[in-house]
Order: C-alpha cells, then structure tokens, then sequence
C-alpha cells in the first residue's frame, strides 16, 4: 500500500535527525552524570520513551529519566530531580504527573526530565513512571530493525485513522501499545489482518485470562496487573476494526479519502454552551468536559427537548454542541406515577389533588397511573441554567458554571464545535 | 358505604319488574314448548343468564335458549332455531354468535331467543353457547339470597369504576366473573379487602395451577380448561384493584367523585383520524381500530413525530386522536448502520456513498456505524398516507384506508374522541 508507506517515509526522523538527538541526549545526560558525581548522589540518567527505542517517528519529544536508587525517600528525588533538571535545561517549566518534572527545550526538540527510582524486573515499582524504563528494556531487548519499521507504520496508520495518542481526550491506542502488537504479531500485516477480523475486545496475548472490563486489554508484558490497553474507547477499536477490514480489502478510497459530507441546511434546531477552559491539564479537564456534555445531554432529554446529536471541541474553550427537536416545551407532559396495586397509589393522587399544574388525570394506563401536568418551566435556557445549577459537573469546571454562555442559530456555525460536527466521518 | 347502596338500590329491578320478566319468560317458553310438541321435535326452552338466576340489574336483557337433543345435526337446531324464535317473537331480527339467533322485544324487555345442544356436566359442548345452561345450574346451586345481592352489589361496583362488561371493546369483568367471585370468595367485602391487597395476577381459585397468560385467570367451575377472565385487560385489573384500595381505605372522594380534569389549553400538536364505522358487529371491528390506532402511532414514532398520547372513540365513527410533538421532520436524522466489526460495514459505507440524501458522515459511534440522512419524506400527512397504504390494518378495515379523514388544529376539540381524551379520569 504505497499510500502509507509515503505516509511513513515522510514521517521517519532523517539519519541526520536521529544524529541530532542523540547528541542532545548524550549532552544532556552527562551533565546529569557530572552533577551526581559532583554531589555523590546515587542516581543515573537513562534515555527511554520512543526515541530511545528508535520507534520515534519525526518530531517526537525526548524523555530523559534521572533513576535514583531506592534508597532515597520520595520526596528526596522530587526535590533532586527538579534541581537537576533545571540545572541541565536551560528555561525549562515544571509539570507535574505523579512526581514534579521539569520540561524544555533544546535546538527546538522538546525534552521532559523525570526522576524515578531505578527498579529492576519483578521488583515493586513505587509509582508508575518507575515502570517506563522497564518498558524501554523490553521493546528494545525484542525488536529487529524490520519491527521497528513495522512499529512506526502501525503509528503511521492509527495516526491516518485517528485512533493513536494515549491523552485522555484522544483515549486511543498508545506507542506502547503498538510495540507490544507488533512484537506479539509479529509483523504489521499480521496485526492489521487479525483486527480485521476480529468480534468483540481486543484481547493481547490472546490466552490471556486476566479478567478486565475495557474493550481493550493489552497485559503490560513487565507488569501482567497492568493492561496497558485500559485507555482506549470502545468507538476507537472500533475504528481500528473497520479501517483493518478497508485495508485487508484494499478500500483506500474509504480508508484514506474520508471525505466528510457537510451539509449546512439541516434545518434543525442547534445550541452551543461555551465556556472557558481553565488553566489546567487537558487529561483532568476532559472528563469534566463529557460530563458537562453528558449532564447538558440529560437535562435535555428528561426535560423534552428531543435531543439527538452532541459534539465535544476542547480547545481555548470548552464547546458543547446539542442538536436537538424542541425550542419550548409543551403545556402538557406525561408524568408516570406508582403501579396502581402499590401502596403509593393513593398517595400520588392525593399528591396531585388540586395542584394547577394538573392537566389532565390522574388515570391509568396498562398497569400504571399517570397525570399530564404543566411542566415547572417550559423555557430551555432556563432549564438547563436551574439544572445545571444544581449538578455536580466536576471539581474544575464547578466554579465556572455561572460563566457558560449559550450560542444559539447561525452563531452556532462559527464555533469550532460547528465545524467538528459537520466534518464528522469515519476517522 | 351508602353511595354504593343507594346505586344497588336503584339498579335492583322492583319486585313488580321481576314479576313482568317471569311472565314474559313463561309466556314465551310455553309458546316453544307447545311448537316442539306439534312438530314432534326433541327440544326445551331454557331461561339462562342473569334475569334467570336472579343476579340481574335494572334492564337487562333476557336470554332464553331452545336446548335440542344432541341427536341432531348442527344444521337442523340451526334452522328449527331461527324458525321457532321467529314463530314466537314479533318483529324480531336475526343476529350471528356462533349459531345465528333471533333477537327482538316484548313490553320494552329485549329478548334473545337462541338454540343450544342440551349438555350435561361433564359432557363435551359442541359450541361455546352450549356451556351457558351450565353456568345457570352452577349459580343458581350455589347462591343464597345475600350472595344474590353481593353478586349485584359487585356488578355496581365495578359499572362505577367502569370495568364491567365482556365486550372486546370494554374488556372487563363479566357478569358470569362477578357471580364465580362472590361464590369464591363468599362476600363483597371480602373479594374487594382481596382486591386491595393483590400483587400481579389475580387468579381463581387461588391455588390455580393451570397455566393461562391472561393478567385475570379465573377457571370457569363447569369447564376447568377456560379461563373466564381471559378478556380483562391489564388496566382494568389495575382499575379494580386501586379502586379496591379506595372502596377499603373509605376514599369515597376518590372513588365516586373522579371529576376529571379538563385543561383545553395543553399547547400541544394534535391530529384526528377518521372513519366511518362499517356496519359489522364492534366485538369485530374494535380489535382492528385498535390496530389501526396503534400502526398510527407507529408511524408517528417512526418517522420522529414523536407522540406522547392517544385515544380511540368507536361510536358511529372510529376516531384515533394523537398528541405529538413535531408537526414535520427535520432535513436530518440519525441513521444507525451495521456494527464496525461486521462484514456488513463496508457494504453499508458503499452503499450511502454519494447518496444526496447523506447529510452527515459515514461516523462510528461507539461500536456502529452511523449516516446522518435528509429523510425521504418530511410532511406528516404524506407520510402517514404512504405508510397506511403499506399496512395492514384487518380484515374489514382496509378497504376503508383511502377514506380516513385527517382532523388538525382546533377542529379536533370538536370529535367524541377529543372529550373522552380530556375527560380521561381514574374510572
């Protein structure tokens, strides 16, 4: 398929690239050495992630560890860890993920410096980043030059199909990932053929009997508690089945012309609520974001609205799209009260006895009573501002409830939110 | 309670009315006596039904049978039935159960005078009719004189709640159910205390083990294989066992007093379907007006007009009333396709490739391939007209399809159904 083979010539670093940053990293690395010596601490930097591996593809980042023996309490390595990194990077930031690192950038590569604490296979690992150096061991102690091209195509192809990226709000298929399927499988062709036809979860190794509810369980070869396939979506795999079946058949004017149908004119009605993303890391705040979808969703549906599209973009902002039926709700809804043989079927006539909400009733229905009532409000931005109100929709996003704006009719179309909507298709 | 007293007072025919009944009975029943006699022919009048076992109310009909010897064909008692009643009964007309029979009146009483096989206990019934003198012999054995008045007190109570009567457009309790009941359970009262307390099916006798699927199963004592609640619907068995809860918690402001609430101003989107009721018997044609009301909404739910009630009025005409939401379909709809995983997928993305109709997509959403698609029709009446055309909606109702009549707007305030729709109380 010469289309992804162009695909991955264009994206496989230069040999003059690859030169480059392997002398950043050796620069680096001994200016780590030279201070631990310096200050007699027992720590060494160790090169992992993809470009150590060589399964980087262009413009990867480099991850440069700094492993401490076990020796040193954590909150030791965290504070030598920050002060090395800043001393070898020039400009660099502090992130944090379960320890604090420091991230820059040297001749325009990006580099993070981590500390961990050096473990060997089968010892216990204090927290997860300790486990990365073990990953880098075992792909590089299992991978021929032909796997390591057959890695970065897999990579070049869930990019193509856009299921590759192990962020929260990608939830798709990690560089880990695609190194533990071609070493199982052996090679590229042999992988995508059993996708192809693959019924059901993605299960690696096949016989495995670990017992996991995601629809992907890739066991972690150097820890088999771990399924290192746990953040992929069902909706991902199933991109990776069906661009699989297109390949196997040869179908690249589906797999790689996706073409989106967009059509404007649906005539249907369209509100976006808008509000800005705060200033925190993408992982934490795009499950708080599909909640807000999820509870804009709900409010929607239970109130009768008739919604029957959303979209999410995360962006500057967090945009919530819902395309729905109703503008205003009627005077008259279906309320199901008890089964009519309970104990609370008195209660509920009672209940409703002279409110002037009632519209019609009570009375029953198959086994049931029910009353037509005027709806509290009939008004849908009002309702989602008294539910949303009362919602819980995250630790982060909480506080900006107040804040979200409401975009309604042509504006809607001006939001990226819009153009994620519309361009919408396979991958 | 007194109200329900007074109304068995005022439904329990005088001794003077019971008196004419009997002389019109024996009246009648020597005039056949005497024509068998003349003819040579083997064959008994018989008095059944509820004037004969004392358990009637005010204006109830009389059915007297002509028992023939089992000795003769179908055909014979068929014939000699129709000839004999007409002999004894002016001006009477000639109806169709199983056996056709004549029907007519004497001083203001309807009669019905219909031929039966003379069936002992035990004995295999040749039609259904031929069990109805077994069904006397049992009552009239089994009750004394304050079952009598609690059989009829049962009768009012359930005309008060409006579930008496076996039509299949009443679908409630018969009479034959209210006399099996109160020999059951001995009194009114301690049928209703059942009543309220009943969870699921009700069933007689309680130790029952035939199996019947009908929510009501009561074993009819003369032929243990019927069930002689097989035509009470589930909302009726609900009906009775609420207003058992009321009738026993004295909610008489419940029980007797429904008034209805009736809000004209609901703001919703109605539509009224009508046709001319054709000139077959109702236990007939109401079945297919149930059908037709149900394809109706079907259509409607189908093709996202979203209904949310609906009635049906059989008077002179069938009315079908249905409240909605959308008066027309948006340019898009949500078009769910074959899983990704299946060999369907890529015949179903073939397939809307290049449709004008595609709006949005080929998309994955969770494990399914979707299209976003204009629909083929977007006007209510048109499609429900198309859709009609295709269906089938009974034996004597199709012919009629091309005739029913579409009601909009205020215009349907003005149809029985709209005032049975807005009066739809408890009972």
């Amino acid at each position: 398929m010469n289309y992804l083979e162009n695909k991955l010539q264009e994206q496989t670093p230069t040999l003059q690239e690859q030169e480059k940053l392997k002398n950043i990293v050796s620069a680096i690395a001994s200016d780590i050495n030279a201070i631990c010596k310096t200050e007699g601490i027992d720590a060494t930097p160790l090169e992992v992630g993809s470009v150590s591996k060589g399964t980087n593809l262009k413009s990867s980042d480099i991850d440069l560890f700094i492993t401490f023996s076990r020796s040193y309490p954590v909150e030791y390595i965290e504070k030598k860890g920050l002060e090395i990194g800043h001393a070898v990077l020039e400009n660099a930031i502090e992130k944090y993920a379960e320890h604090p690192y420091v991230s820059g950038s040297v001749s325009g590569i990006k580099i993070d410096i981590v500390p961990a604490f050096r473990i060997n296979e089968g010892e216990r690992i204090v927290s997860s980043v300790d486990r990365t150096p073990l990953h880098t061991i075992y792909v590089k102690s299992r991978t021929d030059s032909k796997m390591v091209h057959d890695i970065r195509l897999l990579k070049v192809f869930l990019k193509e199909i856009n299921v590759y990226g192990s962020e929260v709000a990608k939830s798709g298929f990690s560089g880990y990932i695609c190194e533990i399927a071609i070493i199982a499988f052996g090679t590229f062709e042999k992988f995508i053929q059993y996708m192809a036809n693959l019924k059901g979860k993605l299960i690696v190794p096949e016989n495995c009997d670990k017992e996991f509810n995601e629809p992907v369980i890739i066991i972690d070869p150097v820890d088999p508690t771990r399924n290192a396939g746990a953040a992929v979506s069902v909706e991902n795999l199933s991109k990776l089945k069906l661009a699989a079946k297109l390949y196997v058949t040869r179908r690249e004017d589906i797999l790689f012309n996706p073409e989106p149908v967009i059509k404007y004119d649906r005539k249907t009605i369209m509100k976006a609520f808008v509000l800005k993303k705060p200033d925190i890391i993408d992982d934490i705040i795009y499950p708080q974001a599909v909640r807000l979808k999820n509870r804009i969703w709900d409010i929607f549906q239970k109130s009768g609205f008739m919604p029957f599209s959303s979209e999410l973009y995360m962006g500057e902002n967090i945009e919530i799209l819902i395309e729905y039926m109703r503008n205003k709700l009627p005077d008259a809804q279906k309320h199901m009260g008890p089964p009519a043989e309970s104990n609370e079927s008195i209660k509920f006539i009672d209940a409703w006895k002279g409110n002037s909400r009632l519209m019609r009733g009570p009375y029953i229905m198959g086994d049931r009573i029910y009353v037509d009532t005027k709806p509290r409000y009939t008004e849908l931005e009002e309702i989602i501002k008294i539910e949303l109100e009362k919602s819980d929709i995250g630790k982060n996003l909480n506080q900006y409830k107040g804040e979200i704006k409401v975009v309604s009719g042509k504006d809607v179309n001006k939001l990226n939110v819009a153009k994620k909507f519309y361009s919408k298709s396979l991958f």
